[in-house]
C-alpha cells in the first residue's frame, strides 16, 4: 500500500532532500538526517496524503463534484493544491485565526475558504454540513488509510537514502504522518524505532501505555505555538497503529520548539514551522540522550510561518 | 583555470542544489533557477574562493605560518573554515559592528578575531600589519585570481544543470563572484548574459560604460542593509574583467532587497541574506522586463542573517 502510494504520487510531488549539518550533529551528539518536507509542494508533507487520496478516489471511478476538508492550514493547502492539479473543485474549512499566509496560499490554489469557530467540533461539523449540502467528498486530515499511506512515503524515501537509521523523530498531531512513517519503518527496517514528539498537554505516552483514549471529550486544541500539531487526540484509525508501533513519546515546550526553529534557520538556512522545531528540540533534549552516537532521522514536516511573527520572536 | 578550481575543491564543499519555485516564476514572468549558495558550507559561496586559494598556496609548496584576511563577515568565515580544514592558523580582521552570528561562526572555526574601524582602509591596513608582523599570507576577499576562479565554479555548476540559461543575475560587491561567473558563462555559454545587481550609491553602470574608476577615494562602504555587498568599488583585477563582460547593472533599494528576502523565506522556505534578496528583487523589477519568458539564473549568494533583526523587520 505504501509502495503503491509512492508510485501514485511520484513526479507530482518533490522527492525532498535529506540534509545534514555538522554543527547540529556536534550540538546533539547524534548523526542527524533531516528530511526536508518544508521544501515540499505547498510547504508541508501534507500533499503526499492529499494527492494519494484524491488520485485513489479517481482511480476507483468516482467523480466527486466537490472536495471538502477541514484543516488548521497545511492539510487545507495540500487538499486545495491536489484538487487544483486534478481539476476538482475544492472547499476548505479553516478555524478563525489561521495565519494569513496559509489562507492566501489556499486561495492561491483556487479553493474556496470557509471560516468556522476554532474548535475541533466546529470545523468537523461545518465541513460535514458543506459536504452533505453540495454532494462533496470529505478528505479527513489524518483518519484515512490513503492519507496515512501517502504520509508513509516520507519514511520510505528517508529509509531509501539512509537505510540504517536507528531512530526517526516525528512531530505528532492526529497521527497520520507518525503512523505512516512508523508503518514504513516497520516494513522496511524494523530495527528503526519511531519516536513521537508532542507539545505539552497532549499526554500521549499515558494513553499509549494504557492503550486507551484517556483524553477528555469533546476534543480540544492544545495551547501551543505549533499550529501544525495542536490537535490533542489521535484519530480512530491512527491510535491503534501507534499503540502497536510507538514505544516512546518526548514532550517539548513552546520555547524549546521556537529555539529549534531558530537554530535550523541560523545553521541550516531553512525556514521551518514550530512543529518541525519540535523534532530538533527533541533531539537536543536530555530525554533523547540514549540516542547519542546513533543515526537519527528528523522530520522537518513543514515551513509555513508568518514571517512577521516568527516562533522565536513570539514565545 | 575554472575547471582546475572545480576539481581542487570538489568533495570538500557542497555542490549546492538548483531550486525552482512556480509561484516566483508566475510573479516574475520568468523561469527562475535559484543557485542555493546559502546552503553552502559556512552559509555563503565564499568558501569556494577561499579553499581554492589556500589549496593552491599549499600545492605551490608554500607553508604559511598564518592565514590573514579582512572581511565584512562571509569571506572571513570562509577563510577561517578553509584554514581550519587544512590545519592552518588563521586571523580574521572584521569591522566593528559585524553581526554577532558571523563573529561566533568565525571563532567556531578556530580562527582569531581582530576588530578594526569600519572603513575599507581600516580593515586593509590592520590586515596588512598583522600579516607582516606575523609572517602571514593575506587572502584578499575578491582581488585574487584564485578567489575569482573559485567563485567561478558557481557558474560552472549552474550551467552544467541548466545549460541554456539566457541570463544570470548576480549580486555584486568587490566583483569576485560576478567576474568569476561572467568568465564561466563566457567560456561555457557565451549566449548567457550576466547581469550585476547593486545597492543604491554604487554607480557601477556609469563606471562600466566609461571603463573608468569614477569612484571617490578613499574607498567607502555603501549605506545599505546588505552587509555582503556594501563595498562600493570593484577590485583592480575584477574591474577590467567586468568592463569586458557585463553590459547591464540593475540597482535595487534596501526595501526591495528586504522584500526579496521575505518572499524567498515565505515561498521557498529558505533563509537568504539581503544581498541574495537583491537578486530576486532585480528579477521582479521593471528594469528586467526584457527577460520575461526567459530562463534566468538567480544567485542566492548567502544566508547569514541575524535572526533577531531580519531584513524585512529592520527596513
Amino acid at each position: 500500500m505504501i509502495k503503491n502510494a509512492a508510485a501514485r504520487i511520484k513526479g507530482q510531488i518533490h522527492r525532498t532532500p535529506v540534509m545534514t549539518c555538522s554543527t547540529l550533529n556536534s550540538i546533539s551528539k547524534k548523526d542527524l538526517y533531516f528530511k526536508c518536507e518544508n521544501l515540499q509542494k505547498t510547504g508541508s508533507f501534507k500533499v503526499r496524503g492529499a494527492l494519494n487520496t484524491l488520485k485513489t478516489i479517481l482511480e476507483e471511478g468516482k467523480k466527486p463534484e466537490l472536495i471538502v476538508t477541514h484543516s488548521s492550514g497545511n492539510h487545507g493547502q495540500a487538499v486545495a493544491w491536489a484538487s487544483n492539479s486534478l481539476n476538482l473543485g475544492c472547499t476548505v474549512v479553516v478555524p478563525e485565526g489561521t495565519p494569513r499566509v496559509k489562507c492566501q496560499a489556499i486561495q492561491g490554489y483556487n479553493a474556496e475558504l470557509v471560516f468556522c469557530t476554532p474548535t475541533p467540533t466546529g470545523r468537523k461539523e461545518t465541513a460535514e454540513r458543506i459536504s452533505k449540502e453540495r454532494n462533496g467528498v470529505l478528505v479527513h486530515p489524518y483518519d484515512n488509510y490513503n492519507v496515512i499511506a501517502g504520509q508513509a512515503t516520507i519514511g520510505l524515501e528517508l529509509l531509501e537514502e539512509v537505510p540504517d537509521l536507528d531512530y526517526i523523530i516525528v512531530p505528532i498531531s492526529g497521527g497520520g504522518m507518525t503512523s505512516g512513517i512508523a508503518l514504513a519503518a516497520h516494513y522496511i527496517n524494523p530495527q528503526c524505532q519511531v519516536i513521537a514528539v508532542e507539545p505539552e498537554g497532549k499526554n500521549l505516552q499515558t494513553c499509549l501505555d494504557a492503550k486507551e483514549r484517556l483524553w477528555k471529550n469533546p476534543p480540544e486544541f492544545l495551547n501551543t505555538i505549533a499550529e501544525g500539531i495542536k490537535t490533542q487526540q489521535l484519530g480512530q484509525l491512527t491510535f491503534p497503529i501507534l499503540c502497536d508501533l510507538i514505544k516512546q513519546v518526548v514532550t517539548v515546550t513552546d520555547k524549546e520548539m521556537a529555539d529549534g526553529c531558530k537554530v535550523i534557520a541560523e545553521r541550516m538556512k531553512l525556514v521551518v514551522e514550530a512543529a518541525s522545531g519540535a523534532a530538533i528540540a527533541a533531539a537536543f533534549s536530555q530525554e533523547c540522550d540514549f540516542m547519542n552516537g546513533k543515526k537519527v532521522g528528523i522530520i522537518l514536516c513543514g515551513g509555513n510561518l508568518d514571517m512577521d511573527a516568527l516562533p522565536w520572536q513570539i514565545v
